[in-house]
């Protein structure tokens, strides 16, 4: 058994069932490995960012890690975007990259770069093994390491000549250390707050903003009368029939700081403080109103259900049945391609199971609110900004979650990023609709050149922001990839085509023209 | 005037004529401030990885810096992988992020991430700009670093007060180094090794390759009966009728070894040592035979001109005629696509001036050869390894070079990481053709699985390697990017296709089945 045979029996053994890859010289024999090795699914993608979104898709839905295997610096540097997003919603994943031979770095041949100095940014953990005898150990400490809470993306770089040398078999994985309880005097302050009279917010991230968090949340809420918000970017929320709404920290910056105007405490749970997603001239970079105050009940490290449950303790909060709501939209008549009509439509048509990867962006500020009865769904969001995580994610969540329905919610400005992982939802079969939303331009754009103080641009600022000379042909590209699909441009059309791809299985795309 | 008009005159100033760009929107004050300025043209890419292999193309043929404007750590990390190229090619670049405002940072907002730590694996000089006022010298510096020898990727990270704040107007640039001559020691070792009557080979790298100096190494090569061998990747050789042929060191390791087998000196001017790309079990990671020493007469950072006629002059080298090419190959009767078929349809056709990109790896390993007798052209290649350099390149050698056409030869696995820089080449109307190796596979990998002794590779190591499932189409892929194509699938059709794409103006794409 060589190094390579050694770091892949040991990921198995380890709970990790799904590589993610794109591979090259330096990987191929932990590539070979794996057809000595059972219960490993590999998944070949066209490009690393494909690869490393997939995995944060994977995460999110199956709440442990997947591998990814990559090819030296450049490998790791297409994949470092969607790593940053992966690491923003703190999604575990074991995050392998191939090196020359440790012997042969010195001579700086073609690909040489500073892997581990590309790594650090956007990894919580950075390894580079040593020898072949310890990369099962090694490989068994990137597995604890990317589950230790809050969750993370640990980086094993795996030099040629620990692959092929040889190896010691499995290492056990280290004991995953439990999450920290919150501390008695963070609580003392959040119930004080609570029973102070003035406005409270519960503001909800992370496993707080998941399914049972919210309920135990909207019980406190409804003793004491705080408000329930979401963060802005989520890595996951289960919601619809069956599960507490909750509303989203706006994305623009004049409706966040309204949003949380009048709260004279804020209680985070899992969330971090509210801050400004860019600086703006003359607007605040911290969104809470002057002289509120902001208590920390429990960070993503720690146990935000157990401190979630004793706060709910503390307040005496019942049990209670669900809040209402409202009434599942119906499919409209109408014509028209607006956004509310786009929205009720999806709301309308979620089937029970469906995850919905949500990269709609500007095009989508209001299908979260339209879809809150939907069927049962989960909801996963571009996390940190990086755009070109919704096919990839999407990729990664189907494979995750077989048997559910996967609808990708893309701004087509955003997926031309890694339009790629298109071809691995082909060749793996996986049950994706992924809907285009093409407005072609980088509307969100033409919103900030106003919102940073660029008045009145000129041609060649809006030509930037422009994505219609020519007009990108999506249905060719997904053609292009193995993957059927249709342009639609009436709501009637969008109907019918969504239907279609949620009945069908397998990969489908939709074009809407906005 | 602002920080970023004072930057974008600075620029302009400075001789950088073209920004290749995928803005954000901390980049908005950048980009407006393009319509206040006369003299930049703004290149727009759909993906970060397309605006850096554009400027190294760019920069290869202008010989001069182009700019980019990327987003923030994720818009600059889907840049490396061709930044790496770009270094490797010794491409002067001027590489611009956008960043927070630099009060805004602390406060973690999900966008943010270690920019400098990012940039400095893939770049020569790296700056983050501190102040309005300042910016405009931090670019002027910025070019700077990169046009001093032997030219490099210098980052400049732009906070966005840095842009919006007040500016001061142009900065001129430092004077920038002359590049150091060679010493008088390593002539002297030079000259011994020429007169001792033992093997010697002139390995030529970066400046010394292109026309001039392999006319200067030939004169001394007929002189003293060294052979002269280019190194295996190369930024950019201007050959064919005219100038001196010269072979490259081969990519596989045991034809690079047997290439340089019996020579007792290696010369090196602008070349670095033969080192294999990759390690492999048993094999060498230096190339040299035993015994041979290596003399660098000038490193890449020096004057090779100057130091190959200092070397002819010290041997009395005279003036010598052109060698004989051989015949430019007639185009084949023959109907099936074999590379040598291939490799004369290409070396038969070229037109004069025309600028070859060269990502073909496995497939067109004879194509250079093939080539040597064409009317004169340029030849780029694909320089530190990293794939997906090919159309981007082709992009930007093409935005350097009107009137000259631009082949870009184009493996498909590698073409498939950065394939959306096709729409810039419609956008811009650039007069590239695209021949696709369409082989369905990562060949050159099925070559390194036995190389590096993963011998009888399983179904899933071999499915790893292959991309015929589903078949990628390229002319469905170029349609949607805006750009005309044809599939061909015999040797006529590929003779009627490329001849139709040479002589139509703008870009075409054409899938050859392999």
């Amino acid at each position: 058994m060589n190094g390579a045979e050694s770091l892949v029996r040991t990921l198995v053994a380890g709970g990790v069932e799904v590589c993610f890859t794109n591979p090259g010289t330096s990987e191929m024999h932990f590539v070979a490995a794996l057809d000595r090795v059972e219960g490993m699914r590999c998944v070949l993608c066209l490009f690393e960012g494909g690869a490393t979104g997939a995995a944060d898709g994977y995460a999110r839905m199956a709440d442990k890690p997947a591998s990814t295997l990559l090819h030296l610096g450049p490998g790791l540097a297409n994949g470092l975007a969607n790593l940053h997003n992966a690491r923003r919603a703190r999604s575990p994943l074991v995050n392998i990259v191939g090196e020359h031979a440790t012997y042969h770095r010195q001579y700086d041949a073609p690909l040489t770069s500073d892997i581990e100095g590309l790594a650090k940014p956007m990894s919580a953990w950075v390894r580079t093994g040593l020898s072949s005898a310890e990369i099962g150990r090694d490989g068994a400490d990137a597995i604890a390491a990317a589950r230790t809470a809050p969750g993370g993306v640990a980086t094993l770089i795996l030099p040629a000549n620990t692959a092929w040398d040889p190896g010691t078999g499995i290492a056990p994985v280290p004991a995953i250390p439990e999450r920290v309880k919150a501390g008695d005097e963070a609580l003392r302050e959040a119930v004080k707050a609570l029973s102070s009279g003035e406005p409270v917010l519960l503001h909800l991230g992370d496993k707080a903003v998941r399914k049972e968090g919210r309920q135990i949340a909207d019980r406190i809420a409804r003793k004491t009368g705080a408000k329930l918000l979401a963060m802005t970017s989520n890595a996951r929320i289960d919601r619809g029939v069956g599960t507490v709404p909750i509303e989203r920290l706006p994305y623009p910056i004049d409706q966040a700081i309204e949003a949380l105007k009048g709260f004279r405490h804020i209680i985070l749970i899992g969330a971090t403080q509210p801050v400004g997603f860019f600086a703006y001239p003359g607007k605040p970079s911290l969104l809470a109103p002057e002289g509120c105050r902001t208590i920390t009940l429990a960070t993503p490290e720690q146990d935000q259900i157990d401190a979630l449950e004793r706060l709910a303790e503390a307040v005496n909060a019942p049990e209670a049945a669900l809040p209402d709501l409202g009434i599942r939209p119906e499919i409209p008549t109408s014509e028209k391609l607006d956004q509310d009509a786009i929205g009720a439509v999806i709301g309308a048509l979620i089937p029970e199971g469906a995850v919905i990867c949500d990269e709609s962006l500007t095009t989508g500020r209001n299908y979260f609110g339209l879809t809150k009865a939907s069927a049962p769904h989960s909801w996963l969001q571009l996390s940190g900004g990086s755009i070109g995580v919704g096919i990839p994610m999407a990729t990664g969540a189907a494979v995750a979650s077989p048997g559910r329905k996967v609808i990708n919610l893309q701004a087509d400005g955003s997926g031309l990023y890694t339009v790629q992982a298109l071809w691995t939802q082909a060749r793996e079969r996986l049950d994706v609709v992924t809907v285009v939303w093409s407005n072609r331009a980088y509307a969100i754009l033409r919103g900030e050149l106003a919102n940073v103080g660029a008045h009145n641009p000129g041609p060649k600022a809006i030509g930037m922001l422009s994505l219609d000379d020519p007009a990108i042909d999506w249905v060719s590209l997904a053609r292009g990839f193995g993957v059927d699909g249709r342009r639609v441009e009436t709501l009637p059309a969008f109907i019918d085509a969504l239907k279609h791809g949620i009945a069908e299985k397998g990969p489908y795309l939709i074009e809407v023209v906005l």
